[in-house]
């Protein structure tokens, strides 16, 4: 697998990076997670226009973002990865520097690092939906901007895992606000809710996309605050994310959504995001 | 300079992490820094077993601490740097693995780093003291995990330098809660205050520290939320850390703290710690 790392193309194996590193010393990073189908990066310039804004909230000195487009072109094309589904993975750290907590000497260059690989989507849980269980939302209050500071979320999707879940929904002050790595959805009275684009959330890029589906279908919508008091009470509940794309909840903390099976909205905009990704 | 990496003693330039790094991918690691005195590590017992803490709390499957105290002690040798001031850093990741978010597979190892580095104190900081802003506290709920999860402290300690103050002290719902890197103490009606240890905290060795020295001379302390309200009531404030020792605060926002220069109750910490340093 040939990755590209601070303006070379080499083997993964080869892609090292200085100790010295900010993400792996602070955290001092954002990254990006883009999906590919039948070799088609799906919403690049959405992905790329949210990178320049998690750079640009980091005060990292980064504004190349046309040119990853163009790297990410050419390791789909080096890496045979035209055929099925991949994702592309973008970081862009500020650079390798003797550790200060403030911000290295100007000049210091931001490490750039992307990569392909081949991805093998969850079928099963895309067709018959997920558990997932309630987690305090302990992360930190600028969730909007995608850094690696990720910890959080590995240790909540681990909870799941171990809790027989398949994955968690952080509660903060009573309100469900996201998937570990997901927007969350509900339908209440027919009406498709979710969270509001707010510091503690992340602006999707498939929230948008099903946010406009839900236009097109006739799907009445509202940014609101789900509480987490409402949940039992939704229709149905789905998360969202480039990976996971529209995946149902059929399951929170043990007790069935609806009736236990992904809804009918639900189906209906999985159906509308396939002919989408495949009209590309 | 020569660092440790997984086993390895090698130059800094050559130890290079995968780009799978978990700490690098998820700031999925752990870290300390231990002061060195004339080459004599400060409370290295302490500092490894808080490393101890940290990695359990955060579950990675590493239980070599007592090692790390050799690796360090072979490192203030190897890089001579055993006159003055030195520090030791040492970083546990969960390992170089694909990019997923819950656990790698198990005997997946963890990257042990460990560097040393001569320090320079910033003894003017040390006599006349800092002047300090205040920011809220936007980190995440586990700050008693020595995470390198670090942005927010970043970004904040950066702030502080552009706005041409010397730090940050964190708020969160109204109560002074820690500086950027550092633990902080108010003194009130002769009362030397500190808050206490709870998940919003690191449980900072110098802090426990000060809080014996304090017994010993005679000073009484309590363990208390700091209101941001009452910081301009303060009779003295200070911060701790292990590079900071006992760092006065002189100005919050602009506004002097007591008289504008260092309290006596401070001065005699200092005094005590410089001792206790010394004697080592």
């Amino acid at each position: 697998m040939i990755v590209y790392l601070n303006g070379e193309f080499l083997e993964k194996e080869k892609a090292l990076i200085s100790v010295e590193d900010r993400a792996f010393l602070f955290a001092d990073g954002v990254y990006e997670v883009i999906r590919c189908y039948e070799g088609q990066p799906f919403q690049l310039e959405e992905h790329l226009r949210r990178l320049d804004g998690s750079v640009r909230a980091i005060r990292i000195d980064f504004s190349d973002s046309g040119t990853i487009g163009q790297v990410a072109k050419r390791l789909i094309a080096e890496n045979r990865v035209t055929k099925g589904d991949a994702l592309i993975y973008i970081e862009i750290t500020r650079g390798s520097a003797p550790r200060v907590h403030t911000f290295p000497p100007t000049g210091t260059k931001p490490n750039v690092y992307v990569a392909t690989m081949e991805f093998h989507p969850k079928q099963h849980q895309l067709e018959n939906g997920i558990s997932v269980i309630l987690v305090p939302d302990i992360r930190w209050l600028r969730c909007d901007v995608k850094s690696v500071g990720l910890l959080p979320n590995v240790l909540m999707a681990q909870r799941a895992l171990d809790e027989g879940a398949d994955d968690a929904i952080f509660v903060r002050d009573g309100v469900a606000i996201e998937g570990t790595a997901s927007n969350v959805f509900g339908v209440f009275g027919g009406v498709v809710v979710t969270h509001p684009k707010t510091n503690l959330t992340l602006a999707g890029i498939t929230r948008d996309v099903v946010l406009e589906l839900c236009a097109k279908l006739g799907f009445p919508t509202r940014e609101a605050p789900i509480l987490e008091s409402q949940l039992s009470r939704a229709e149905e509940l789905f998360v969202t994310s480039t990976t996971m794309e529209i995946t149902p909840v059929v399951k929170v903390n043990g007790r069935a959504i609806g009736d236990g099976t992904p809804g009918s909205i639900t189906r209906r905009i999985q159906k509308a995001f396939r002919e989408l990704v495949t009209s590309l």
